[in-house]
């Protein structure tokens, strides 16, 4: 494994900046020290070549990108990132192409304060997988499961950019010249929603990410928390390139990719202090005790979902 | 992705076993409980399908192995084995195929008390990539650095097997059928020691767990302590499969995936009662000051080790 240990002392090698690591990348394992009264978080997402992002897409967005969404699952907890693993699967020992890769990875994990602390390289078809780790106190995470009947319910940012830039980019549909860009860093670029995660603790009562778009993950929450909602498709705040349509507003409700966090607030809940900070967060809708998620248009008629979410079998 | 989340619900969804579980597999993480005065240990490995095993090698196999080599690196810190997340791309979504891989991980998990507290399944060549997660009393995590001039070098079990079963499956090589079952099942279903791990803590300078080689993971204990080594060929302790033939055990001195430990003790430790819990303990050489391992023939004479370990681009 000589070549692998090349590899990886020259694109993972660095000492580490936290003061957590007493021992990081260059043995077995890595050793790491958890706060205590905290819980350890930690969650593992892979993205592969072809099917969550194109073969040419830049190394250094697929390097932000495999992060990002690992970040985003800590943010949808309320969780303090602090370490990361990164398990590169290349057809090739290409060391720009890793070297790319490495610094989108690393710029984002700096912003976030995360050391890599571990790593593993190995040749075959493109693949990456990121382990995040984090940390918060214990009790304070927040989950999925309880929502309670009469919580509204809340997403960050805006949700379809990425989506309507995916959509550009594979199905050929033009978007205006500064929509596109804007939606391709959202597609590309997508920024963890950290800070936020860690501000709805102790007031959220349920929090998920956007990954799979708001109805599919909403849907999971609803479930989790044995709840249903309804939701009203003209509050969607509706991100760069998407178009103010029926149409566009439904294609916003179910494209993936955006890494937005979707949560319940008790009815009452003040976020106005929140939003100054962490950028617009909109009420979209109320749980109620029938289970499902209900949706109305514009008009106010239920708004019938083919499917409750994109699949693109993981 | 609707399709994804009915295999992970079908494959990968249990309630946790251990008590330090507060919420593990169907959130956007897991949350887990590190013991106080404790260090979190982490480890990640890939398989590949093509490069780690062969295409048409049985789920079953692959399951324990994905999470043997990741308990093997917790094994090699003195590490107790706690938790694991597994990433799983597959070109398809066969249920039967997918059952039968984590029924390998499954029971290899339930033997160290290791719960699955997190998976993404993924579409795309199959690779499979394991996070370990363990934890040891702050402190006394054996690391590779640390060995001492004059330290005795020992290995546990026997060397040699898994290589030389991978050379009669790829090259044809003839072997005994009782050696050549013993040896298949020394690739297959490689034994991770933990158990042997932890009781090297407080005795053991420096220890690696033998994953590319003797010589080659030797090597980088060697480095990481800034010493050196000789090594007798002789006392190499050989695997089912490996010849008695000079060539024979200098194979087995650079085969990979053995998963025994290496480690150097202080000259004078008796490892006797070791030996009697966890098999053959085998003494091999002398750590030195001068840097580079120095390999001694039977007949006394230095060998040349043309390369320290086998590569295989990871």
């Amino acid at each position: 494994m000589a070549a692998e240990f090349d590899l990886i002392a020259r694109c993972f090698a660095r000492a580490p900046r936290r003061a957590d690591v007493p021992l990081g990348i260059g043995d077995d394992a890595a050793l790491l020290t958890v706060p205590p009264r905290c819980e350890l978080v930690v969650a593992v997402d892979t993205l592969v070549a072809g099917v969550h992002f194109l073969a040419d897409c830049a190394p250094h967005a697929i390097g932000h990108k495999a992060l990002a969404v690992n970040l985003s699952d800590l943010a949808a907890m309320g969780a303090d990132p602090a370490w990361a693993l990164l398990a590169l699967t290349t057809p090739d020992l290409d060391e720009a192409w890793a070297a790319a890769c490495m610094a989108g990875f690393e710029a984002l994990a700096r912003r976030h304060d995360v050391d890599l602390v571990g790593g593993d390289t190995t040749r075959g078809p493109l693949t990456i997988t990121v382990t995040a780790l984090g940390h918060v106190p214990a009790g304070q995470a927040l989950r999925r499961a309880g929502a309670r009947v009469g919580d509204a319910i809340y997403v960050s940012g805006t949700v379809g950019a990425a989506g309507a830039a995916l959509a550009a980019q594979v199905g050929g549909a033009a978007l205006p010249d500064a929509a596109a860009i804007a939606a391709q860093a959202r597609l590309d670029y997508p920024q963890p929603r950290v800070a936020l995660g860690r501000a709805l603790r102790g007031l959220a009562h349920a929090a998920i990410d956007v990954s799979d778009g708001v109805a599919a993950d909403l849907g999971h929450m609803l479930t989790a928390s044995g709840v249903g909602a309804t939701l009203e498709l003209a509050a969607l705040p509706l991100g760069p390139g998407v178009p103010d349509t029926p149409q566009g507003r439904l294609a916003a409700l179910v494209a993936g990719d955006d890494y937005e966090l979707c949560f319940a607030v008790p009815p009452g809940a003040a976020l106005g202090a929140l939003a100054t900070v962490h950028g617009p967060l909109t009420r979209i809708g109320t749980v109620e005790a029938a289970a499902g998620l209900r949706v109305l248009g514009s008009d106010g008629a239920p708004v019938a979902l083919g499917r409750r979410g994109y699949e693109h079998h993981a």
